[in-house]
């Protein structure tokens, strides 16, 4: 068992470098694998909610506006049901709808501080509870906290290690930072700022946060529903490591043809009065849409012991059916190229970012017209399962959505896969889109997701390939 | 008279290498300056607009939408002005206001044309005249058109040149790509798609328009009102060719600043209908701020023989005063640095970009109490003129503004100037903000029109410093 090893010389230098020894290291003296595993069951074990579906009347501080039948904190605060109307239009194609979506106009922090031991970088990661979380406890960045959590309109305890990434900053000294985009078809132009932080100095323990390797936290990828959301695009921010070579398409021309989709395709938002909504429909439990497809807003009842605040009631997010991400993945020229999709969803801030080739709702796209069903689709649910090097269900934020399950699936294509793509597709490389992450709102967060799965992929190559 | 130049070898081999070069031809046997003198001076001759201001009531095709007092176009396209209610948090300081914004949910194309002759790049520049322009005709951009201009709901002649910017793009390839901002305060998140291109082949020629060097474009930018505000962005695309050399911050400490700043200030937007605007009246003739600041919107018939439609009326939103945007440059370990402000205007689409040091409309600034005034104004209307780099009356887009002169200035401090600064500036290089000018919204229409400006006043130092 490698538990630690020395840097190869003029490796550990840079950032990148120093990550991809944590790559390395599937195992840590600092919290060896067996040891994670005891406190990660024993946390799975004694921390738990007790979440309980309930009818909107009995939510507690939250009500339905007179006026616009908008869902609201009545402290004006946290975030909002509303509605959106929107009209876009695309290859001479108009479509119109509109749909409830979720106001949440402020910025939280998703951080991790990274500390080295014995010469290996370790990531700080938090056992933490959410309430529509699978199996309640995830692992989560060190922080992750909303605006109003950090600072304290939650009127809970203070969110731990938040100094690490709030001026002055004296104990860390910031590696990577920007805001990144969440789910757009449910979240109104939302955004989280991504941060790493280097400690400097000692970091005080506490018994829900654990020091691992890149390595192990690579390999806990691989199983379900153990590293959270915003671990994943808090980690997506780490450079791919591997993959470099020469791309197919300069970066100028990749942001060039995003561009030309953000001019052409018209996308008008416009918030709407959530009782103005069409087609979907309140009832005392939920809100639906009358096909039953996407999604349905629900209210639950959380009782639990070890969170900021010990029991609440809250709107969250039900996705119909679980979800499916999948980058296909062909080498172009010996370099490994991902097939980038650039995908207006309702919420999105800027026109279009760049997403997976595939991300839908497999049940409803199947009952569409072969026509209307999204491109590549068919690729990837006829896949030979030696084709996939990355196929895992991983679930989104348990904060804001209920059992809320992607399955994420990277697959390599043959070089008998056609180059030319529709114009809405783009061939990039891993490099290329590590690059573009470190600015706002080129990829969205399954891309993120995926980009965190093809690190772990390739890094963990000859154990799990 | 240097008409074109030999590049040294390798400089031209690169796009900034080759501008570099059109940046030294102060003159050209393709439009020389005398000629292109009296080109110029017959078009503000002959083509002149008759603008004259109505009241709303003679607006033809425009209307106040009963429900929401909002202005319109009958036919639902061009643009609208409508209310904005905005609620900002910073440093402990909450502030609320409403104002008329103008919506206009299209990306227009902005482009420059260039090609090589005799070795060294030229841009096609058009005589545009726009009925907000002070003296009708200026410089624009080759291509200079709405969404609407080009997919021809305005129902007028076709865009010349507009095959050199739109798919397949079979004569042309891009140089530069990307959606850019225009003014925060009276648009609402509205961007224009920058491109420059270079052409393949011969451009056919047209009496409208001409080929300039760089350098001659530098020199026209010393005069007022000559290279209109969408040619000045498009041109901020150009790397900064000199004054390189290592920052004081790294670029990712600057964006982590930004991103800082983005996630701590909270800025809420929201559309209200225009007849819930507070503190503004609408008369027969005008909608305007109580105080008389800030600006107003009014209406204009407009009457003129060489444009795609020939005579119409349309809304304007005219400035009270004329504004002033200025950066303070200081060299740091002899390199010069640019001091940027991380600016929230009203209709931003991302919490905030960086602009000048200073931007403000002088007269109104200098009636608020001291401590509310603009940081650093003092040093700029203080300023010696032997350390002014420039200092020239520039106007914004005469097609939707009505005499929005700004004075732009760059001005140089000493080393006694500290290096210390607010949390929302940072000292950038030319260099550094050339990079982030190749992504949106980094960069406001201000900053860009500066960094335009300085790239002119450093190509043309010898002469004109």
């Amino acid at each position: 068992m490698t538990i630690t090893q020395a840097a190869p010389p003029g490796v550990a230098t840079s950032a990148a470098g120093r990550f991809t020894l944590s790559a390395q290291a599937l195992d840590s003296a600092v919290t060896p694998n067996a040891v994670f595993r005891d406190w990660f069951d024993a946390q799975r074990r004694t921390n738990r909610y007790d979440v309980r579906r309930i009818p909107f009347s009995e939510l507690v501080g939250w009500h339905f506006e007179d006026a616009t039948g908008n869902l609201v904190h009545d402290s004006g605060q946290f975030f909002s049901v509303e509605g959106l109307s929107l009209r876009t239009e695309w290859d001479g194609h108009e479509h119109s709808w509109s749909q409830p979506i979720i106001n949440q106009p402020e910025v939280g922090i998703l951080g991790i501080v990274v500390k080295e031991f014995d010469g290996v970088l370790h990531c700080l990661m938090q056992a933490k509870m959410e309430p529509g979380n699978v199996d309640t406890v995830q692992l989560s960045p060190t922080v992750q906290a909303t605006r109003s959590n950090y600072t304290g309109v939650h009127k809970g305890a203070a969110v731990r290690y938040i100094e690490y990434f709030t001026p002055p900053r004296a104990r860390s000294r910031v590696l990577y930072d920007s805001l990144q985009s969440e789910q757009g078809s449910w979240f109104l132009r939302k955004r989280n700022r991504n941060m790493l932080v280097e400690a400097v100095g000692d970091v005080p323990p506490h018994e829900d946060f654990v020091w691992l390797t890149l390595g192990q936290i690579n390999q806990l990828l691989y199983e379900s529903n153990v590293i959270n959301m915003d671990a994943r695009t808090v980690l997506s921010m780490i450079p791919a490591l591997t993959g470099s070579g020469p791309s197919l398409h300069s970066t100028e021309h990749v942001l060039s043809r995003l561009t030309e989709i953000k001019a052409r395709r018209q996308l008008v938002q416009r918030t709407i009065p959530l009782n103005r909504v069409q087609r979907w429909r309140r009832t005392d439990h939920e809100i639906v849409h009358d096909t039953g497809h996407h999604f349905t807003v629900i209210a639950a009842s959380v009782a639990a012991a070890n969170r900021e605040v010990k029991s609440w009631t809250q709107p969250l997010l039900a996705p119909a059916e679980q979800g499916l991400s999948a980058f296909l993945i062909r080498r172009i020229g010996g370099v490994p190229h991902l097939l980038a999709h650039a995908r207006s969803e309702a919420g999105v801030l800027d026109v279009a970012e760049l997403g997976p080739t595939v991300q839908c709702q497999p049940g409803r796209a199947l009952s569409l017209p072969r026509h209307q069903q999204p491109r590549y689709l068919d690729v990837v649910l006829g896949a030979d399962p030696g084709r996939l090097l990355y196929d895992t269900v991983q679930s989104e934020e348990g904060g804001r959505f209920h059992h809320a399950g992607n399955r994420y699936v990277l697959m390599e294509v043959g070089e008998e896969f056609p180059l030319d793509v529709p114009e809405d597709f783009t061939w990039v490389t891993a490099s290329q889109l590590s690059g573009l992450v470190r600015h706002s709102n080129y990829l969205n967060v399954e891309a993120r997701t995926l980009l965190t799965g093809l690190r772990a992929a390739w890094s963990l190559g000859g154990v799990y390939a």
